[in-house]
């Protein structure tokens, strides 16, 4: 669907619920509360289904519009969700609209708004919010979480001119950027700090430093005193190294199963690797799960990875 | 002066030599090539300076454009420099014109063109260039690194509404983006990954957290194997504190030395604290040199802070 069809859409229905990742990301967040706001704004009722993961990501981005016991809702929107493997338990097969950015989008709503050239879900939603009702300052901010924290404050490889402009629009219109970069980008809790400190020390190299896997083990968390909330973005880390191609993070869920985030330059294609354990996402950035112990996945992963650069 | 001034001045005059300011950052790098580039372009005969300190810093933003051995200066020009403490050996006195963004310039030079409401230095040159030849995709790439150094790739307090469209304005002319933040900010040596993490975990807290101070030694430098290139923007790390209102990184030069940079939410001004020992910059970001030993430093400043909060 474009902009247009779909804000006609959403001016049609009402009694909205809108529905968040699994392991809600600020571009999750941001997107959800900015179309929550923007359909309040028009008239709508419209709440956040309350992700009990909330708590471990930005919960005051979604507390104005959590959605109270008994709501009954009659649409159903869910936004930068490439999957129905995203949903959260017993909403699979309920979506009427999704609003995502993933190349990977398998189409399991009614309707997809999908625009997979932007670097955040928060850009698409942000041209249907400029249609519905125009950027004022406080949707500006939800927008803000939701582009900067997609592309790490416009750093990562998929910032385009079109992100700059998007940002730098939102921020005439009224977003607080220096005040949300403070909060999303430059305040770590000193259980965090300690971490980095930890898995900067402790990086696993491969192929003549092509690939750099970082293994983060509940005892390093322990160590840390770290929480989940501690560990957002560390999958950043081990890509820093100079020379590094792929760069794996390797999170130890138990003695048998791991989280997995791959990205690399390219050169290997992330999405490929990850979907080899049910898994995907972009080309240059994925994740999937791995049944087994994490040092024994990092080398399961480093032989996999090997393979692709012949 | 004005950006119709300064470029008519530029355009009579020849034989231009750009001068960078000590310890030259990517905004008086990307600044002075950029340009130079453009003063190439319209015909004229235009070098950088040999600054020393090019090696620790982007060498290769440089190299095009330095100056052959006896080389004739008939118009000298500084870029971001505030004071003409921070020009090289033997050229004080020498400036035709100078271009900044620092609000503390002393306006030294026969001519100022001063903006100082500007994150960088680059987006004046940006205006400049502009006007000179209009932007192209190499000249670009240059303004792009002055821009997106001096505001930590767009996440600090200084980044504007006005900073963002400028970015998107270079990547829209052929700035490439995530080619240059990978080198700029997103690549680090072994060896600087080695010494973060000894100044992670090492941090010096003060008035309940709210001054947290980095005293970096040489000792860690040698034992992280790092050198002066591997030290770039350390001094962001200790104000990543959650809580801080202040934060201080204090590099050892000697037994009797050491530099101080000092960042603060506004509630301190960091201009004030560092113009008693003879330093300065903005409010929010200043420096200065200390002649006593690095902790001894960190206790003198401390009490310093502290009653600055009262």
């Amino acid at each position: 669907m474009t902009i247009g069809e779909t804000a006609a859409v959403l001016r049609e229905n009402n009694d909205y619920l809108i529905i968040t990742h699994l392991r809600p990301d600020g571009d999750t967040m941001g997107s959800a509360s900015a179309l929550c706001y923007a359909l309040r704004k028009i008239g709508k009722t419209a709440y956040l289904y309350n992700n009990p993961q909330f708590e471990d990501s930005y919960p005051w981005l979604a507390e104005p519009y959590l959605a109270p016991e008994g709501f009954n809702a009659k649409y159903i929107v869910c936004v930068d969700m490439a999957d129905e493997k995203l949903f959260p338990e017993g909403f699979k097969g309920t979506a009427d609209l999704c609003i995502d950015h993933h190349p990977s989008n398998t189409f399991y709503a009614k309707n997809t708004l999908l625009w997979p050239e932007k670097a955040s879900c928060g850009e698409i939603v942000m041209e249907l919010v400029k249609e519905l009702c125009g950027l004022d300052p406080e949707v500006s901010d939800l927008l803000y979480v939701a582009v900067s924290t997609d592309t790490g404050c416009f750093v990562y490889g998929n910032t385009t001119a079109e992100t700059l402009k998007a940002a730098a629009e939102l921020c005439f219109a009224g977003a607080r950027n220096a005040y949300l970069n403070k909060i999303l980008f430059r305040t770590s809790s000193k259980a965090r700090l300690a971490l980095e400190a930890l898995i900067l020390s402790s990086f696993l190299y491969f192929h003549e430093g092509k690939t750099v896997i970082s293994v983060v083990t509940k005892e390093m968390l322990d160590k840390a005193g770290a929480q989940e909330k501690d560990c957002q973005d560390i999958a950043a880390l081990p890509g820093r190294v100079e020379g590094a191609f792929t760069s794996v993070t390797i999170k130890e869920i138990d003695a048998n199963s791991c989280k997995v985030s791959l990205r690399t330059n390219g050169i290997v294609d992330a999405n490929k690797v990850c979907a080899v354990f049910g898994g995907g996402g972009h080309k240059m950035a994925s994740g999937c799960t791995m049944d087994m112990e994490a040092y024994k996945a990092a080398k399961v992963l480093a032989d996999i990875i090997g393979g692709e650069y012949k």
